[in-house]
């Protein structure tokens, strides 16, 4: 056999799949298994009818900027919601997922050897998207702060990337954080890319988008997730926010690696826009509070996690274990039956944590997974 | 404003999107245009209902292969009608779209300066996605056969790359043909990519897959189309079969590139299967029968097209016209409303040529135009 790439040869998968895998298949033997370990959170959504789309025009090809619809509405929501004005004719492109809008980015502003600033605990993706373009991801360890940023800047810095509000601690970034980046990108001359997916996963009034305070987009390129906020992960719908010249170079990646997102669920998305947010809004409300609870409980049994109060994630810690993270995950897997999904996934600063995500087990559940979690560092102290 | 990167950049927009863009601005302009130029066919398909598929499922993610039931049905499909057996379970990943399934390979194969070699006319992706991937285009000229092809292979080539039923000549490699550039895979030790999205629009009989002839695949590595086959380009449903280590690698960039095409479709694909070809075959029939009849009508007026009896694609010579292919699409345009795409879109060694889709007008349309692209051809020479 001829030989495969290095760069997808050395490739990781996420850890988190490798977990929803053994729990996948601890289910198929029958074992009741607790999963907090999923990357999304379940709402009661109708699915309304296909039939009144517009015919045949959901089976073609889309404009593949996304439909001009759904950027309008997007555009207006962003103004009124998040204070952030953008021309939805040249600043946005819709994608399938905003993971794709992501990598697409990367590719856009990097060429090889251009390093990119990203804090632990981050999303594997970051780093072997950054890989796969021949980047080099810069890992800031989890206890230093933005503040330590700008002695990771070097010549070969092209771009800063955070996420807020955060996915694994549910840390929302605030207005001085983000200035702060902003000061350092403008004065070094980079990038600062901002992966907004859980917005609407914050208390009101919590959440800054990076778009309300760099309304020229010179520096900052924007990502969102409509999969997310709807409840409809599985569907892939994103975008990237950013000036006209980013979007352009998105375009024409998009143009060669996927077209356009599924135009069908483009256009449900635009006839029901207000509709689902509508639906969808209580529930994250409501799931808001159930992290509010499973918080206190948390303060309650003596369980640290990461500061955060936004998304459905917790990064807890499990200091003083002795076991690492992924020795801890798979035994509290296949002896207690329950999933989480290792801290060393998320950066190798991250070792004394794990992933917990309380987004579809009820609370009851979940607090039953937490004194499980509290027993075993105890035990193996 | 911070750099962006020198390959997307450089990268090039598809000609036919260019044109298809220009038809768009002059139809909103209320002028009626005849568009041959679409990389699509339309089918009469009726839109089944949503409301059965499993819930809330299709709101998910799915297995990042695709949805099992769907990649069982593909398998047995393969099977039967191409002689084509694959594993479902690890030699085939469903990806959003052929397009990224073909992306995602090189991305999967190739190493900086590797070359792949590729005979023009050739679909323009091809060539940006392998510059993407850092990799080196080598386009053989219209001209020469895959007899010709050795003498580019060099210490750098990785792969071959052919396309049959092939865009935009329609026509269809011989077993005698790719044979000849297995042999040539395995003596080079590279691989032998055939992208199979077409495989349903030929004659009976006519079309030979890849898959059939290299069964271990261990130089081969097949992509196909559920969009093209099904007539529903814009759903983004495609896959790539090969071996389990080619798929492994592939399904890696694919977690971190998209996570799965849209869960809701893989489902209603799933569902509706047989009954959705049934619907479509007698349909690309007719479609290869209006090509045939079109055939003889370019034959009587004297137009010459490169060989091919397959797809609904013509690759029009416009010999002797003293034209450029892009200054005689834009006059075709502009002064007759009819588009065409320009043949240097698919190669510098064809800017003798234009692309005619017949797959969206009528047969009295498409002579319409054909009558419209001799004269012009006459009044230019």
């Amino acid at each position: 056999m001829p030989t495969l790439s290095r760069v997808t040869t050395t490739a990781e998968e996420a850890m988190s799949i490798k977990y929803n895998t053994m729990v996948y298949d601890l289910k198929r033997q029958g074992k009741n298994v607790l999963v907090l370990s999923l990357g999304e959170a379940f709402f009661e959504i109708p699915l309304f009818s296909f039939k009144d789309l517009p015919f045949p025009g959901i089976y073609h090809y889309s404009h593949s900027r996304g439909i001009p619809e759904l950027r309008t509405s997007l555009a207006k929501y962003f103004k009124e919601s998040y204070d952030f004005p953008f021309d939805p004719e040249q600043e946005i492109i819709i994608t399938a997922g905003s993971k794709a809008a992501i990598h697409m980015t990367f590719m856009s502003i990097l060429d090889p050897g251009d390093e990119v600033i990203m804090q632990e605990p981050l999303w594997v993706s970051y780093p072997e998207q950054v890989k796969l373009c021949y980047g080099v991801p810069v890992q800031v360890p989890y206890n230093e702060t933005v503040y330590d940023f700008e002695k990771y800047i070097t010549k070969k810095t092209k771009a800063i990337v955070v996420n807020s509000p955060h996915n694994p601690t549910g840390y929302v970034y605030t207005k001085k954080e983000l200035n702060h980046l902003l000061k350092l990108a403008r004065k070094h001359d980079i990038w600062l890319l901002c992966d907004e997916a859980y917005s609407d996963f914050a208390e009101a009034g919590e959440f800054v988008s990076l778009g309300s305070i760099d309304k020229k987009k010179e520096h900052s390129i924007i990502f969102n997730s409509i999969s997310k906020n709807y409840g409809i992960s599985g569907w892939r719908l994103g975008y990237v926010i950013s000036n006209k010249d980013v979007i352009y170079n998105v375009l024409k990646a998009n143009q060669h690696l996927i077209t356009c997102p599924a135009t069908i669920l483009e256009y449900y998305i635009a006839a029901h826009f207000l509709e689902i947010l509508k639906i969808t809004k209580p529930q994250i409300k409501q799931l808001l509070n159930k992290r509010m609870e499973i918080s206190n409980y948390m303060e309650k049994i003596g369980l640290q996690r990461l500061p955060g109060g936004a998304t459905f994630y917790f990064f807890v810690s499990i200091n003083p274990s002795k076991l690492t993270s992924e020795e801890f995950c798979t035994k509290l897997l296949q002896e207690r039956y329950i999933s989480a999904v290792p801290g060393l996934g998320y950066g190798k600063s991250c070792d004394k944590f794990i992933r917990v995500s309380v987004g579809t087990a009820t609370f009851e559940d979940n607090k039953r997974g937490l004194d499980n979690i509290k027993e075993l560092i105890d035990i193996t102290s």
